[in-house]
């Protein structure tokens, strides 16, 4: 018994270092991303690197590599880091964008103040686009700095270009917008938590396992986990909401609620809610235990931290 | 002198016949690039379409393909048209970011209502957001549609990074924000220029070259041309804006004054201005003859019909 515990303890610790030391690779590379000495106007270096090196839990980036080592094993997360800039890059500008006085018009995010508040509207706007630019810029870097060959690279920025785009991310922005003037059912709120939240996390898991030549019916897999844990992941935001801890989530709780918004619990509850979290995480195990893949450890313990977080 | 002057009527015209060809191409091509039955919110899909499809010179696309056949030939000018395409998105999402009440807070643009003024401010963020991403999306499908080679649609894919981005048009964009809290010297109105303008441009023209298949001398004459004709084009448009026709420009002459813009004929004067443009005009034609090209030509008349337009 003790044995066990203390297996399940290290097990854990190993996690947490993991992603102590995912984070900390991840920082670095989204700081040497947007160098000092590139030629640009400094208030717009400014704009883009406060809200890209604001913290955060960097879990799409984390995504990515764990997606390249689940499939080509830990020799291939170097090759994966521009990839998982990249994801960073969108994930943040879109954040910025969102936060504007036009859209949800908020003046903090993470405990620090929005881009906006800080930088102005313009250089906000500006910031958001040149990241927005960059990022295809750091998947190029795929090819160039690490060799993962071109069709790969080219298929990766296809994919971008449409889950971040008007079939994805950005129309599930819209979506959501248009959505706070009432949604009515349980279909259309799945519709903006599938592209707002859950492209992007489709296209990391995809993404990484492409930097490692993954086989068609490894990408499937890899779809399929990020598919379940996106949503997943949006359901346990919506929870967190009505029941998390203010000072763990860095932002007011129950701002679904004064705003109106309708959410997973408004339409089944806290408690269904949480049954369908566990349903999609296992799913989500399931989808990667059911193919072949070097090393699958990390992702499976992603998906098990994602549906225990509490922040 | 009655032969002479018969050929250079024919040759006018059958540039302009070019011109019209071109532009309807290109429109058909703009309208076909976001099909209407793409799974997307309706709001967002009329965003974009509406800016994108406002009719406009096409002056960025039509560039593209005429590098692309002065490179290779009449038969290259299809290869080029998803590039052409993906540059007109990129500058119409820039317009649109553009007017924004937080950039320029302009009404108007080519006599219709902005973006906003129409569909919102969130949905013409989110709208310029979107084309911005789906110009990477139609660069790829050089490759997928055209068999451009995937090397070079990935330089392609770098280069459009590079020059629409924090480097480039967003850092020019930024530049002039700035500036208008005062501009002081030319080299700074010039940065301004060279970004805002100059650097979409010069992609056009080495990305129609490299769909050709270009050399790097071919490239870098073609980067000269566009850098000249770039300049050409924005300082005309100074000057215009001080001496045009508002009927023909289908906007309000003497806004830079207006706003306290600073510009080129502020700087030098207006008859400085326009011996400007013909110098850089020169220099751009120049280029173009000392590299060995398939069929220069259209290059040629389109920078001398730059440089001679009145809107």
């Amino acid at each position: 018994m003790r044995g066990i515990l203390l297996a399940k303890l290290n097990e854990t610790e190993e996690f947490t270092e993991y992603m102590t030391r995912s984070r900390a690779a991840v920082e670095e590379a989204l700081s040497g991303s947007i160098p000092l000495d590139w030629e640009m106007p400094a208030s717009l270096r400014e704009s883009m690197r406060y809200s890209l090196l604001a913290g955060g839990k960097r879990i799409r980036p984390i995504l990515v590599l764990a997606a390249a080592e689940a499939v080509g094993g830990a020799e291939l997360v170097p090759s994966a880091m521009p990839v998982a800039c990249a994801i960073e890059m969108i994930h943040t500008y879109s954040l910025i964008h969102d936060d504007l006085p036009a859209m949800d018009n908020d003046d903090y995010r993470r405990g620090k103040l929005t881009n906006h508040k800080v930088h102005g509207e313009a250089m906000a706007i500006l910031g958001g686009d040149a990241l927005l630019t960059h990022a295809f810029h750091q998947v190029v870097q795929a090819s160039r700095k690490h060799r993962v060959p071109t069709d790969q690279v080219l298929a990766i920025i296809e994919e971008l270009s449409v889950l971040a785009g008007a079939r994805g991310m950005v129309g599930g922005q819209a979506a959501d917008m248009i959505g706070e003037q009432g949604i009515t059912s349980l279909e259309q709120l799945q519709y903006i938590h599938l592209h707002k939240t859950g492209d992007l996390i489709v296209f990391s898991l995809r993404a990484g396992g492409r930097v490692a030549g993954a086989s068609e019916e490894q990408l499937t897999a890899l779809e399929t986990f990020g598919r379940q844990i996106g949503l997943a992941f949006q359901i346990q935001d919506d929870v967190l909401d009505l029941i998390g801890d203010e000072q763990k989530l860095g932002k007011k709780t129950q701002s679904d609620v004064a705003q109106s918004k309708v959410t997973y619990p408004y339409f089944i509850g806290i408690e269904a809610s949480q049954v369908e979290i566990e349903r999609l995480t296992r799913e989500a195990k399931e989808a990667i235990e059911g193919v072949n893949l070097a090393s699958p450890q990390r992702l499976i313990e992603l998906a098990d931290y994602l549906m225990k977080r509490d922040h």
